[in-house]
């Protein structure tokens, strides 16, 4: 969870009347930080949004969709190098379901952030203030001294 | 106008409200069909589209936008390549009036449709309506033989 | 095994008089299916085709080419994100062995596919039988079902 | 006219039993060289290799291929971004009359030459002898002298 | 001439002990401005930076380079899609005469900058001061105003 | 380590009185080498650059640059699909502490060079002695033999 994707549900949020921010249950991938806190970091940095709910799910995008009538999936896109792979899943998604993909450019301020990256610089004491939200600065040191 | 732009103007009338179809008025660019050709076949090919209102303007997209209270740009993009230039528009476009610009890709079955190599094969007597609505490739074709 | 692979296989049948469908074996990766399953697909997808041959082989690709007098190696190509990559094995393989590599550009219908994305989406019990043939779409199904 | 064309020409006629250059007949675009001169110069660059067929022709290149019943049109590949624009003509190509496209990716030496980079290194006097064969660089030399 | 130009300027003045900005006399190309003002406003732009001295020539670069006992051509670099023409570029020009080129990123916020679309918007009475230094502003509503 | 990766070596040696080549030691990832093998090697291929210090270094590079007082990273770069992930991590180390990088192309004779493709080709018996420096190839196809 980076600037660059707070950026893109805020403008989301301005465009459309109510915006889905789900993520998905990977129960094999073993992450720094559990579902719930990822759920629980995406509440925080969102409360000023009223019209963001943060949700997870299970299985294809699609499915997730249509269960809850999303006729369109916002994907935030920051470089050429991204699109190809992006555009991979959109039109599977359309064939599948008719769920519509629309590519939201990155702020330019952001456009070189990777959450990877991020965590990188974390994990070697660098500052990672001007690319993470605060509360997820924060968890990040935190949780990576425990290591 | 190929159908590859059909598609996006289609696509986008399901999921706004109101669509502007907006054709720069280019009085120095002396194309194949003049303004008013172009605005009249674009008013053909979208009759269906009760929602979508073919336009001119001269100036910048964004004032456009402005003087019509149109919050987003949607733009087709068909491959990575096309992508570096349409991101330099959209972040132009952001920066000077808050105007959000969403990219939509292109119907699989369009992605290597380009306009100009449309007309190279109409020129040359190539069948093209696979490519461009019907009464596109009509017009194209008597037009060409004219010349 | 995807219908975008069996379009390749189609057209290369139809450009040279005799084909070799060659699968590596790869004994420490542990795929959906076995090596010799993907062989039996292989056979069944292609049976059509009387001059194609599947066939599988370890080592080098070079090495497979010049034990059966191969003059050229044919791969399918998507978009130009693949380019990169199948341009460091194309020079590689011309540098070892004379070995040519001619690119084949998708059928626009499948330029989109790709293996890991079709089985996610069959995971989830996603539709597939749009992208890969039938018997691999069964087998496939039935294969997750076990798991 | 480059090495790098030379190499493709050179590695095609080693594939395939023959071979056909054929240049476009451009009349509004007025070059360095008149279309016999160019035709001139492929001949005697390639007049070692007896399966090479130097041609000229008007229209579309699929119709040229139906009348000289070709199967395949081979086109040299430099770069990425060389391919999107390929692939567009490869598969407006394929559509109109069943004429595959092969990439013959060019030789690394020459991976980066362009002509028009060639003709203004000329231009100033520059070496361009390791990047255009011996006859095409006098020429060029005498060509610019006399403007 | 952006703030991104002068951005490389800046940052390649303070890597090494004299830099060259150096202008392509192009007596054919008739820009907005005259070679003579293009030398002006980049003098006043750099005239903060002692190490910096602008320049014209004539011919190719790697010329004016062994005149001046240049060793390294710096350029900056946006995207992805500017690599491959530079790359041309730099390989011949290393060819030529053992110049060496490096590259360098553009800064995030000057990534999506050109020219050409700087002057399309201060054409239509776009606000340019964010993209251009003052100065360059200043005289490009002015001369824009004349025409 | 390959021909590549010497070339850039040697090319940044002629352009700066100093030369740091500086290997990350990861102890998480197990390679064909172990860290003092690898350091031995650069030192080898290296001993002929009298400006050139092998080192090794553990955290962010921009505290190994500070520490060291290098004003520069150079990185070599070989195609544009490297180009974007390269850009991220540039602007990632100069957000951190001012650290510039500049990318120097790859020598057109190692474009298409990769270590995994090297170390893949050495595996199953093939020639890599055009591809890495001379000791490195003999220290390969000893491990290899070992495994």
């Amino acid at each position: 969870m980076t600037l660059g994707h707070l950026d893109i549900i805020e403008r989301a949020s301005r465009l459309y009347d109510e915006v889905y921010v789900a993520v998905f249950v990977n129960s094999s991938k073993k992450g720094l930080f559990s579902h719930g806190e990822r759920l629980e970091m995406l509440r925080e940095v969102t409360e000023h949004l009223s019209n963001v709910r943060i949700d997870s799910f299970k299985g294809l995008v699609v499915d997730y969709c249509k269960a809850n009538e999303i006729p369109v999936v916002v994907k935030g896109i920051r470089a050429a190098s991204d699109f190809d792979y992006e555009l991979q899943m959109a039109q599977m998604n359309h064939g599948l379901a008719d769920v519509e993909t629309l590519f939201m450019p990155t702020n330019r301020l952001y456009s070189f952030l990777s959450s990877s990256l991020v965590k990188d610089v974390a994990k070697w004491g660098g500052d990672v203030s001007a690319h993470v939200p605060q509360t997820v600065a924060r968890r990040l040191v935190a949780r990576l001294r425990e290591q």
